[in-house]
């Protein structure tokens, strides 16, 4: 953590907490948004505390899920739209907060940035009583723990239905929080006023993304199309591209660079996405975190598993068909995935990654930012790229 | 609707809709209300049609729930807040739009408070999630909306659980457009500065009332304690004394204006609620469109209920324990009613709602506001008290 707060331009040692300054690196993110979410918490628990236990618990399970993990790739990317704002693209800190030092500045664009989080802990939430899933970052989710509080209380009524209820409501919490945090932060008006369309859109799109996905599952669509849409709404907008879009916006960077910083992310996103399909077949739970195979375990149709679908020959698509979603042994996830392979779909989706990570990266240098932030663009898309089998 | 318009001041024709005035009585804020949401919505589908037939069947749904009825008490409370802060409270039209005609800066209050309807969709849209409802306001509810779309396809996977999981998002995405309505309503940025308080508390309230409420059920608390905090939380101050607060800080009223409005709106609320809790028992089904003995039916712990349960001699405690929520026939509603009267508790309550009436109007009186907002803030708080058995 110590390092990058050397390039901290006036560092005051009055604040009790880590110090945020606008040239800080988009690696030093994370550290600084656990820490503004930690203090949130600190300062939204006591404020509600008279309201009782019971919602004391639900701030309890919300502070718990936001604080466990998380890469914070959004706030990251939303910095990298600030930074690119500041460094190149015309955009100035007093156009964010005026009548503040710097340091004041960036730190209420840090605590605007950080309420990405709380969007993405409300998604996470909803997606997990989708998903039914009963983990999440190795912990029980959300519901779950809910559930559990039902069950070893012994109340009355159905423990599943009880965790999931509350777990709907923690959810509601986390969204109405982002948009406090956000208009808290200190940011002034017209910066406000200028990211009401991105904020506006990140939320709606990821909300259309999570209706699409849900809905194609239901509907068994094996359209490419299709899958590369709810990868359009759901990751790369959401994640990259409307992150760097409101950061950009909070400087007020001039509008051809928040468009070109936009198609940046739409590439970078869809790079994060369709890697993420790769992994989800081929990964190394090692490295991945999820079970070998996930997706073929699931059976969910991404974008690899539709051009494998489409592009396979009968003999191919009828292996495929049979075996998704009905794996038994791990030698029907090494069949399945020779299958994947010899239909050409790894090699395609390999190919849509290679020349989106080159356009995105090509973009970034032509983009006239300023050199740090340019390197340090490029750098975060190779890493989300590079991610291991 | 015609008989308002006159009142309004400085009426321009050229608007193609309904004209809104600083001086719009209460009773006209419903038509206007469903027009203003008729109009977002008409904007909403458009900007985001391209993304495809399943999300505009989302915002469809979530069109025909926000408009297909609902008395618009929030708003017109809100409404009353701005006309009490502009009528004896010391507030002015221009410190909530500055640079507007007086019809303008009206217009962007009305779309201020038409927000909050949002809000509301969001809680009922979750809610029969939770209460598991099939029906409101004689229609299907959301999820079962989405179910029968599921069904009616005959698509894969669990009809039931593919129509939950859209009304969650369908739900997040009403919670996300409240802010970005609000936001956008024209509403200068020191009047949504001055708001940021009340919108928070009242999202985070009803939040957290109906975190309350869905506990209690669980935990078969029979606390009078309890189910008063309850409504304290999830109706008195969300439905009341928040969109009160929320509207009279909207136009920069004085702070003793603005903290008794609130306090006659916790009054009024817990009035509308627990005559709420009698109708549950005792109402007309003709009238409260419910079912006859609803609360018994459900078994649902209301304070009148509560108040029964504490009350009571043994004999009647425990033969209200065996019949709610396990009414067979009729007589049995009788028989169940019968007992609540004998305890007293139906008197209690009553007595209850004449207390917080009669000082709600006193502090209305005596809270030096115009004659004409002070007449119609009393009619209105008559009305949600003189509903009908």
């Amino acid at each position: 953590m110590g390092c990058y707060l050397r390039t901290v331009e006036c560092v005051s040692m009055t604040s009790p907490s880590l110090e945020w300054g606008v040239r800080a690196p988009l690696r030093a993110v994370p550290a600084a948004v656990n820490d503004r979410l930690t203090r949130y918490f600190a300062h939204a628990t006591s404020e509600f505390e008279e309201i009782g236990p019971e919602f004391t618990q639900a701030v309890s399970f919300l502070r718990e899920f936001t604080l466990l993990g998380g890469k914070r790739v959004r706030p990251m990317f939303a910095w990298a739209g600030v930074r690119a704002g500041l460094e190149g693209g015309s955009g100035s800190l007093s156009f964010s907060v005026s009548d503040a030092t710097p340091n004041r500045a960036a730190e209420a664009l840090l605590t605007a940035i950080t309420a990405l989080e709380f969007i993405q802990a409300c998604a996470l939430i909803h997606d997990d009583i989708i998903d039914m899933s009963d983990t999440r970052r190795g912990n029980a989710t959300t519901h779950r723990r809910f559930e559990h509080t039902h069950r070893d209380n012994g109340w009355t009524g159905c423990s599943d239905h009880y965790g999931k209820s509350q777990a709907i409501l923690t959810g509601d919490l986390a969204l109405a929080w982002a948009d406090d945090m956000l208009h808290a932060s200190g940011v002034g008006a017209q910066a406000l006023q200028r990211i009401r369309a991105p904020w506006r859109a990140m939320r709606t799109e990821v909300i259309a993304g999570q209706i699409l996905d849900v809905a194609m599952e239901a509907n068994g669509s094996e359209s490419v199309e299709d899958s590369l849409k709810v990868i359009e709404y759901k990751t790369a907008s959401y994640t990259v591209a409307r992150p760097l879009h409101l950061g950009a916006s909070l400087v007020g960077a001039k509008q051809d660079v928040v468009e070109s910083l936009r198609a940046i992310g739409q590439d970078i996103g869809e790079v994060f996405q369709l890697r993420d399909d790769q992994l989800g077949v081929f990964g190394d739970p090692a490295v991945t975190g999820k079970p070998s195979g996930d997706d073929l375990r699931t059976g969910k149709r991404t974008a690899l598993i539709n051009i494998a679908l489409r592009d396979g020959s009968p003999s191919e698509t009828s292996m495929l068909r049979q075996g998704l979603g009905h794996v038994r042994e791990d030698h029907d996830i090494d069949a399945l995935r020779e299958v994947i392979t010899s239909t050409g779909a790894f090699d395609k989706v390999e190919a849509m990654i290679d020349q989106r990570s080159s356009r995105a990266i090509d973009a970034i240098k032509h983009a006239q930012l300023g050199t740090e932030i340019t390197e340090e663009l490029i750098v975060l898309t190779q890493q989300l790229n590079n991610r291991k089998f």
